[in-house]
């Protein structure tokens, strides 16, 4: 089953997963909703530690938390099979377990007579909500933002979040929208766009940002890009359900191809992505804006991604900004994302 | 469970539905393979006929149907109670059942049951394979044609099975691929793509028109519009993974605005919808050409369908020719999809 909104706060669990590379979900719900970590908990031998108090989860319990988080994913995203004691341990604890890999929680007997004697809950966020709409188009009151991309994995979460954070200091009220799993176990609640079948996608992005008050904002978290080889449909149901006001572009200054496919798959020029993603949403929303471009400019010195973003400013005449290298930059893109 | 190819021929399921309206499988299916429907089935009382022998599924078994195709489709798509003892006693005389419904066949005790006694299949046509993978975005060999569209249900699937016939008359060597209900029942094959999850919506895509002889041709049954309030992610995936050398645009002639979704949906201009496909297009298969547009000019007089289709020809610089109008303007087009 899966609640509207997921139990909060959570018990972090690293289980035998000793590289930090594969366990970023974790890292990310340490770094964004800290108030919302009991601890962290691994299985013995393992040293990895994010810093937060480590406690067994009869300990968490008793300090709140209402469930266990597997916070780790390695190659493959399946449940493994020595991490299922600390699973049961979690649920007799009183604890439910929510997890995003791929196999689902519900897919393993013994969890499943475990959580029904303990009368806890096995939630797989990776599974969309049933019944889905096909989208209705119709224009709904509040204000959009989404974050796209030229590619995956190169900050259209990270962005968002950091949007939605800097809006909420300036006193807007906004909500961050969730559409991956760490994304959603961070907010509390969303929808896996990418497990949507495709007739409903555009009709899930409708539910994740609904009607709302006319000076509200939804921040919602984008996926995949519309160039890109496999996952352009997510991103363009998306983009059609989401009827942004506001685009902002999130790129990767060391990204020249498509990640994971190869030298036969350049990543168009940026301008050209923008131009794309422009033309679609104006289909819905004729007053849509790019407001600038985020740009991951890991690797590179101060002066070099200072550079940088001076160039992508001069070429594509918006404002580009890290959220990684300092507020004035950053907060320039804030306020062009809420000047119309 | 779901062959790679349905068993053939058919016999045809028109049950208690009397609105030739509300049937439009079982003549598409009279009318594309006809040498694939051994016969026309009803419930007592309805007179509704397609002009197939009329044929009780043990007489259909005895002249060598494999299958009962339930051929109609009521409002909201549903199996209905009162079909079931039809579908029973097509199973009791040793046919395959095989429906495109949203309701599922396995999801009826009483079939399941029956099928199971009599090892006899149920197919259910909209369920797409399990496993598909993430889309590899590699070139194949082989050449593609996809059909597009300005909006849904105005000649795509026409227009490609036309295009078909076409080719095959010219010795082109040529497959229809479906990715609909009808249009896998008429190719004995395809995949359902508006079922399929959103993130392998593309690598469906590249499944159904595998790496083929560089003379052949697939011509591929496209869904939705890109420009679709609802289906613009089917339509873009399906576009991403099939790679098409050649498109061909779909319009009516009498379709000012979204079917279904009211006034304030206008549709764009043809111009832009050719323009935003081959945007898209490009991405995969730089040199993709539009080679012309299909329009539907259903309603009209001969003198103003002419008219109409030289008015798109010579505001778009692309051959327009109606399937239905006579081949000569029909064969021009055919030609434009074959000349480079």
């Amino acid at each position: 089953m899966r609640p509207n909104r997921l139990p909060q706060p959570y018990l972090l669990y690293l289980a035998d997963v000793d590289d930090p590379r594969y366990a970023k979900t974790a890292q990310g719900l340490r770094d964004w909703v800290p108030e919302q970590c009991v601890g962290e908990w691994a299985m013995l031998g393992n040293e990895l530690r994010l810093g937060l108090p480590f406690l067994d989860p009869a300990a968490a319990r008793s300090r709140g938390a209402q469930a266990l988080v597997v916070g780790v994913a390695p190659v493959g995203g399946q449940i493994q099979a020595a991490w299922i004691p600390g699973l049961v341990q979690a649920l007799e604890a009183g604890l439910d377990v929510i997890s995003g890999m791929h196999s689902p929680l519900s897919g393993i007997p013994e969890l499943v007579v475990t959580a029904e004697r303990c009368a806890r809950r096995l939630i797989d966020i990776r599974i969309p909500p049933a019944d889905l709409p096909v989208a209705s188009g119709q224009r709904r009151s509040g204000r959009r933002l989404l974050t796209v991309g030229t590619d995956c994995a190169l900050g259209k979460k990270y962005t968002a979040l950091s949007l939605t954070r800097a809006f909420r200091a300036r006193g807007i009220p906004v909500d961050f929208r969730a559409t991956g799993q760490t994304g959603i176990l961070i907010a509390g609640s969303g929808i896996p766009v990418d497990a949507v079948k495709a007739d409903f996608l555009a009709g899930a992005a409708e539910l994740l940002s609904p009607a709302a008050a006319p000076e509200h904002w939804d921040i919602i978290e984008g996926q995949g890009a519309l160039v890109h080889p496999g996952y352009a449909a997510v991103s363009l149901g998306l983009l059609q359900g989401s009827q942004p006001d506001v685009l902002v572009l999130c790129h990767a200054a060391d990204r020249t191809h498509v990640s994971g496919y190869g030298p036969e798959f350049p990543l168009p020029p940026v301008a050209e992505v923008i131009e794309l993603n422009l033309a679609h949403a104006r289909l819905r929303r004729p007053e849509v804006r790019m407001a600038g471009v985020s740009l991951n400019t890991h690797g590179l010195s101060p002066d070099q991604a200072d550079r940088l973003m001076d160039d992508f400013e001069r070429d594509l005449g918006l404002v580009c900004a890290d959220p990684l290298r300092g507020a004035e930059r950053f907060e320039r893109l804030v306020s062009a994302c809420l000047t119309d």
